[in-house]
């Protein structure tokens, strides 16, 4: 791991050197009334494309504030982590899931309906500002992308094969998670799917069964929630095909 | 997986067929007042010990009541999964960790307290109760056992070997915990240390590099919460060398 990380901020404008960049009303309140920074304080930031800068804050007062940046201090590289596709469920899990996702280095989150969730109203602006905080403190280039809620069925027919889809089955019938993540095709992608609280109906996973981009998992004996069962899957992948191996 | 769990509660009596046991207040608070149950309802009861069993709601009124037990639904297995030692962190963390790490197999908790820890006063008897109602959730036959907060000298200084302990290393020094993991001996039991927010003290890392039952591993390049790091290592465990694998 790199060291721990200093104040970083995401920021959405292009970043190069030695530019002068107006602050975001948050990031002025932030850095002034809860952090207690002023002018020649030293943040880096980073905006998922030009790398991570080293800036200064230049200007900060009640009306808002600028960063002046200096020099990069970590180039862009490709984060292409694993997809997750999750369904809808309780606002509390699905922000851990979120926050948990984003430090094991899921490139997209993709909240999806389906038969059994009991779909309260998904809020996808107060999903990204946990991943923005996530990725902000640790030490990720990139945020995930928060995909706008969608049927399975919507998901699954547009699915851009070749990417590869590991569904979690608790019915038992999945392949062992080492095996599968062992002989995954890593110029192919993944995405991990997870389940409602009541799991999947039996006419969507017998729908899955026949689809050349699924294969279903197996996470052992133990019921787990689904929030556990989504970190549970994220960490494997990383630690067997992705980005730990 | 089996089936979702219907209604299992964990008790500290020994378990047997045809039995009249007398119902804790807790118990008959909760199947009366809050799920609204009454006599005949089926409940499972487990102990840790003597399996899972079929048993019915004898009585229940407002002072109390008692179970019958009936047939045995799933014998005792051994379930000696792996053991967590964490430094002592905050409340909501933990309480995260105790519920995941029951769900994902975990036997043993031990909470350290690190030269960097915040020691807040660890609440014992709370985070038993959290790794009961998640085993009484995930179907587990045992509830891992809270141990007493101690110095992560004296743990290591008593350590039990060979039982193997792996050091979650955010120093990116340890090894990939793939290959750790592929070649735990399994017949001496592991271990898994996750240290506080702020990391170890470079002196107990390097006291622990000598210590002959110690594993570094990697957990790749994002700075992960602490309770992030001891979910994924757990479940990478369980998937690599544990009881998914």
């Amino acid at each position: 791991m790199t060291s721990r990380a200093g104040l970083r901020l995401y920021i959405d404008t292009p970043l190069a050197a030695h530019a002068h960049l107006p602050m975001a009303e948050t990031h002025a309140h932030y850095l002034r009334n809860v952090l207690r920074r002023g002018p020649g304080d030293e943040v880096c930031l980073f905006n998922g494309r030009d790398g991570e800068w080293r800036a200064r804050i230049a200007t900060l007062d009640k009306r808002g504030g600028a960063f002046q940046t200096e020099d990069m201090t970590r180039a862009q590289t490709p984060e292409d982590g694993p997809w997750l596709v999750v369904a809808a469920i309780k606002r509390a899990p699905l922000e851990l899931i979120v926050e948990k996702a984003t430090e094991l280095g899921a490139a997209r989150i993709c909240p999806v309906t389906t038969q059994r969730t009991n779909t309260e109203r998904i809020n996808s602006d107060r999903l990204a500002a946990i991943a923005i905080e996530a990725a902000e403190q640790c030490s990720r280039l990139t945020v995930p992308l928060i995909a706008q809620t969608k049927p399975l069925n919507d998901v699954l027919r547009d699915w851009p094969t070749p990417r590869r889809l590991y569904l979690l089955d608790e019915t038992g019938a999945g392949t062992s998670i080492v095996s599968a993540f062992a002989s995954h095709p890593r110029e192919q992608g993944a995405a991990i799917l997870i389940g409602p609280e009541g799991g999947f109906a039996e006419s969507e996973l017998d729908a899955m069964k026949f689809l050349p981009f699924v294969n279903a998992l197996d996470l052992g004996n133990r019921i787990l929630r689904a929030e556990t069962a989504a970190l549970a899957a994220l960490a494997c992948f990383q630690a067997i095909a992705g980005d730990w191996a």
